[in-house]
C-alpha cells in the first residue's frame, strides 16, 4: 500500500515543531501558568525522531544497529527509510505485537531475541561484529542523540511568550541534555527540571550523590520510556550542573496527570508524556508564580494500558 | 483559583489556528493521501468556538442565551467571559456533570430543565421575553455563526499544499456552511463533502430531494454533535449548491475511526470528529488519488465513552 501514498509536500520540514498548547482548564485545575509542549505528533509519536534523524543523516554508515522495544526503534527505522538507509532493531520477543508491527511498517529489519537466553547488548555486539560497517545507536549516550534532540530546546527558548522553567521526563538523559543544551543557546537562562518517578530516582540519587549511579534492576514503572538502569555518561556530563534539580513522582500521579491531560486538554499520552503534568501535582509550590512548560514526550500507547489508567 | 492563572500573552491570535496533522501511519492504512485538520485543540476543544466568538463579539448586546448541551454552550460561554458578556446555557437536567461543569467553569449560567415538561426552545423564548435586549444564539441557524466558522475554511485555502476536497461532519449544517463560504473566497474549487452516519441522513435526504427535510426525531447516534432535527435554513441555502456530496456511514465506521485516529494519529476525538475518516472508510473510491483534509470538530468525550468505543 505505501507505493499509493504520495510524498510529504516538499514544503514540510522534515523535523516537526512540538505543538505547543495552553488548555485554559487544564491551567485553571493546577493553578499554574503552565503550557504545554506536545512532541505526540512527531514524526512516530514521539520526541525520539529528533534524535533517531538527525543520527541517521549525520553519519555516512548506510546501516544502523540499535536495540529498543519502544520509540527509539520505531524512530530510527522512520529515519532510516526516509534517508534510504538500512535499520535492525533488536528487540526482546515479548515485545507488543503492535510495537514489532510499527518498526516493520517503517522499512525496519526486527530481530526477536529471547532475554532469558541472551541479552540485547549481546545481540547487538554479534550484529556489529558481524556487521562493522553498521552505526551501533544509543538512544541515549551519544552526542548525536543529544544534539538531535537540542532542536526541541532551540525551538522553546525562541518563543515570545514568558518561560521561565522546563520539565522533562528522565529516563537515560537524552531528551534532558538535549533540552539543557538546546535551551542554553538561547540565553534566556531558562531552568531544565528533570522529572522521574520515585521507583526509577536512579538521576535524583545520582544528582544528590554528585555522582553516576544506577538501580539494581530494571524498574517497574508505569512510565516505560524512563525504565533505564542509569543515565548516559555523555548525558551525565551535561545534566550534572545543567539541571536545576529532579522531582520525584509517584505511579499514582502519573496516572492522574494521564488523565488530566485527557480530560483537560484532549490529549492522548503515554505514561512517561505525563510526567512533567506528575511534578506539578507533586511540587505545585516550586512552580507558583513562574512560567512552566511541559514536556509531553510522546503519546504512543495501547488502548488497554490507556483505558485502564483513565479508569483507574 | 482563576486568578491565579495571567492572561494569556497578547501576541496569541484569540482563534486558534487548526492544528494540521499528516500521520503516515493513518495515511498507509486508509491507501490516500489524507491529513487532518483537528480542532480539538481549539479554545474549549471544538471548531464551536470559532463561530461563538464571532457571534459574541459582532453583537451589540451585552447578554447572550443559548440553548446547547454540548459543545456550544461551553464555546458560547468562554466567548462571553473572554469579551466580558453574560451568558445563559439552557440544558436538559439529563445532561452529563461534567458538560454542566464545563459550562460553569467557563462562567456561564445553566438554566436546567426537565425536558419532558418544557422544550429547550420554549424554555429559550421564556428568558428570551423576560430579558429582551438579550441577544439569543443558535448553534448553527445564523449568518454570524456561518461566518465565523468560514475562518477554518480560509485557513485551509490558504495552505500551500494540495488540497482538492474536505470532508466536514454535518449537524446542523454550521460548520459545513462556514467551509464552503470560507473556501470560496481562496477561489481555489476546493470542494467540501459532508459526512453524516446513515441514521441522521437528513441533510443527504434534502440534497438528493432539492428541498430541506427533517427527521421525525432526534437521531440514536453515537456522534453526538450531529443529533440535530434538520439543517438550518440559512446553512441549507449555502450547502444547497455549496456541497459536493454527502458520504453516508454507519456507526461502526464511526468507532472505526475514532480508533484508527488514537492508534495511527495519537488523537483523541470524539464520534463526531471522526465522521471524515469514517467517509473514507466507507467510500475510499470516491477519494484516491485526491489530496483530502479530513475536518476533525471537537475532542470532548467522557473517557467511559470513549473507552467502550477503544474495546468495541
Amino acid at each position: 500500500m505505501a507505493a499509493l501514498i504520495p510524498a510529504l509536500p516538499a514544503l514540510a520540514r522534515v523535523i516537526r515543531p512540538s505543538t505547543l498548547l495552553e488548555p485554559a482548564r487544564l491551567r485553571r485545575r493546577l493553578g499554574l501558568d503552565v503550557f504545554l509542549a506536545s512532541e505526540t505528533f512527531q514524526h512516530t509519536g514521539s520526541f525520539k525522531f529528533r534524535a533517531a534523524y538527525h543520527v541517521a543523516s549525520s553519519i555516512t554508515q548506510n546501516r544502523v544497529i540499535t536495540a529498543s522495544s519502544g520509540n527509539f526503534g520505531q524512530a530510527m527505522a522512520c529515519a532510516c527509510q526516509m534517508l534510504g538507509k538500512e535499520c535492525r532493531v533488536v528487540m526482546p520477543d515479548t515485545s507488543a505485537a503492535v510495537k514489532i508491527e510499527a518498526v516493520r511498517e517503517y522499512g525496519g529489519t526486527v530481530e526477536l531475541i529471547d532475554v532469558k537466553r541472551k541479552g540485547r547488548q549481546e545481540r547487538v555486539r554479534e550484529l556489529a561484529a558481524a556487521d562493522p560497517e553498521a552505526y551501533v545507536a544509543s538512544p541515549y549516550d551519544d552526542p548525536l542523540v543529544i544534539e538531535g534532540n537540542s532542536s526541541l530546546g532551540e525551538e522553546l527558548g525562541l518563543l515570545t511568550r514568558s518561560l521561565d522553567c522546563v520539565l522533562t521526563p528522565v529516563g537515560g538523559g537524552g531528551l534532558a541534555s538535549g533540552l539543557v543544551q538546546g535551551l542554553r543557546r538561547s540565553g534566556r537562562g531558562i531552568q531544565v527540571f528533570g522529572v522521574e518517578p520515585h521507583v526509577a530516582n536512579d538521576a535524583a540519587r545520582s544528582l544528590r550523590a554528585g555522582r553516576l549511579l544506577a538501580n539494581d534492576t530494571e524498574p517497574a514503572t508505569l512510565a516505560d520510556g524512563v525504565r533505564t538502569l542509569s543515565l548516559g555518561r555523555h548525558n551525565w556530563a551535561i545534566l550534572q550542573d545543567g539541571l536545576t534539580d529532579i522531582v520525584e513522582v509517584s505511579e499514582l500521579e502519573i496516572q492522574e496527570g494521564v488523565r488530566l491531560l485527557f480530560l483537560y486538554a484532549n490529549l492522548k499520552v503515554e505514561p512517561t508524556g505525563a510526567l512533567g503534568v506528575a511534578a506539578l501535582l507533586a511540587r505545585p509550590d516550586l512552580f507558583r508564580d513562574r512560567s512552566v512548560c511541559c514536556v509531553v514526550s510522546g503519546g504512543n500507547v495501547d488502548p488497554g494500558v490507556f483505558c485502564r489508567i483513565l479508569g483507574g
